[in-house]
């Protein structure tokens, strides 16, 4: 369980995303699970204001900031975690699933005071470069499904960043609890069993289908409904309400 | 963990989603894990053509199937889940956090052979109506971080349906699994110690810091570096050139 505390010693390091959209999901994704430390390494001129226009994501791309390599975007971390499609490449580092990944990181800033944790995600078209993975000390990846007939997959990267954001945070209790369910008690359930066998008696069912219609059966068929107490009286009304009409 | 027989027994039904991107978006995800059933609840003109260019998704866009109400879109399925981003609304109805609900999906369809389960998403805006939650057995959500100034937030709809599928098939395991890394042995570490404390009293490391220099601190400062057994031939080789120059 990551404490909230935590979600600001965990990076997002994109680097050489291009495309403005997709800065602006992964802040969108971001801002939802409530990480704030966007890194954005590019080369070339940025397309970082383009996205600042993304929905409820404000506060993360204000305060983005932008290195020229991966060295100065990482320098101040402890765990660097590069993620990867895994395609034909021979990687030449230990490879986790995600859910293998994030006890490490939930352990490494439970363990150690000063830690920080960089998660770097490359271009929408290539990836990490084997140079900015050889930044990283371990690599992690969302299993997905093989197609038969298809080229290795890989996930959009807005998709990517909030799948691995939600599995750090996915133990994050409710806030809203609903308010739990009661179920009926046996005496509640007895109430309507006996109801509904008069009004069974009322329209003569139990007289042209005896071989259902004893008390037993009906109250097998009750408890199988595994009623609510807030809706026994609803059940209790239709049917008093039934038998009313029926007698009058 | 899903069988892969069971990712078409679950069915993704966006109801009233307006952006064509995003149904691609939702498209996309679906490729990416491996499921295939979409369905589309859309009173008026439906936005699916204009979603038919979504990049790797052509398959699942091309099946994806179009229904006038929600009661038609979920009419084979045994379990309806309905996602909802927990608002201020009064919800009438058992709520789980995507995490708790992920075993009872797998549940369903892991002990009733002719299960078919239905997790709906609502439109980008409103999210799901309390009409069309009425549909449904049980609702989800996907806990995000409530910011203090913040109204309820709400997920981005091709991010949202990204993460509840990622969440049915986290425990896939790799494909392409890692080659295990090899610890180094304990002789290996031995004779790298020795090499080692043959070049420091070569460069006279020894002499000038005889507190740090016992064979017994090397063996533990070389025992820390955790080395892999293919790494060892690699730092031999280094120091041995290095003596190699200093004798030369």
């Amino acid at each position: 369980m990551l404490r909230e505390s935590d979600l600001s010693r965990i990076a997002i390091v994109l680097v050489r995303a291009r495309n403005p959209n997709n800065i602006g999901a992964v802040a969108r994704a971001m801002h939802d699970f409530g990480f704030s430390d966007l890194r954005i390494v590019n080369e070339y001129a940025m397309p970082l204001e383009g996205a600042r226009s993304a929905v409820d994501a404000s506060d993360v791309l204000h305060a983005a900031t932008t290195y020229a390599s991966v060295a100065e975007a990482v320098a101040d971390c402890t765990l660097v975690i590069g993620t990867t499609a895994v395609g034909e490449r021979d990687l030449n580092h230990p490879l986790l699933t995600l859910n293998d990944a994030a006890p490490k990181i939930h352990a490494q800033l439970a363990d150690i005071p000063a830690a920080k944790v960089a998660i770097l995600f490359g271009s929408e078209k290539t990836g990490l470069s084997n140079d900015e993975l050889s930044h990283c000390n371990l690599l992690l990846t969302v299993p997905m499904f093989r197609h038969a007939d298809a080229r290795h997959p890989s996930m959009n990267l807005g998709q990517a960043v909030a799948v691995c954001l939600y599995e750090l945070v996915r133990d994050r209790p409710l806030t809203h609890a609903s308010k739990p369910i009661e179920p009926a008690s046996a005496a509640e359930q007895e109430r309507l069993t006996t109801l509904l066998a008069e009004l069974l008696e009322a329209i003569e069912y139990t007289r042209h289908h005896p071989a259902n219609g004893t008390l037993a059966d009906l109250r097998r068929l009750v408890l199988r409904l595994h009623l609510t107490r807030t809706d026994i009286p609803v059940w209790m009304g239709i049917l008093r309400q039934a038998l009313w009409k029926l007698r009058n």
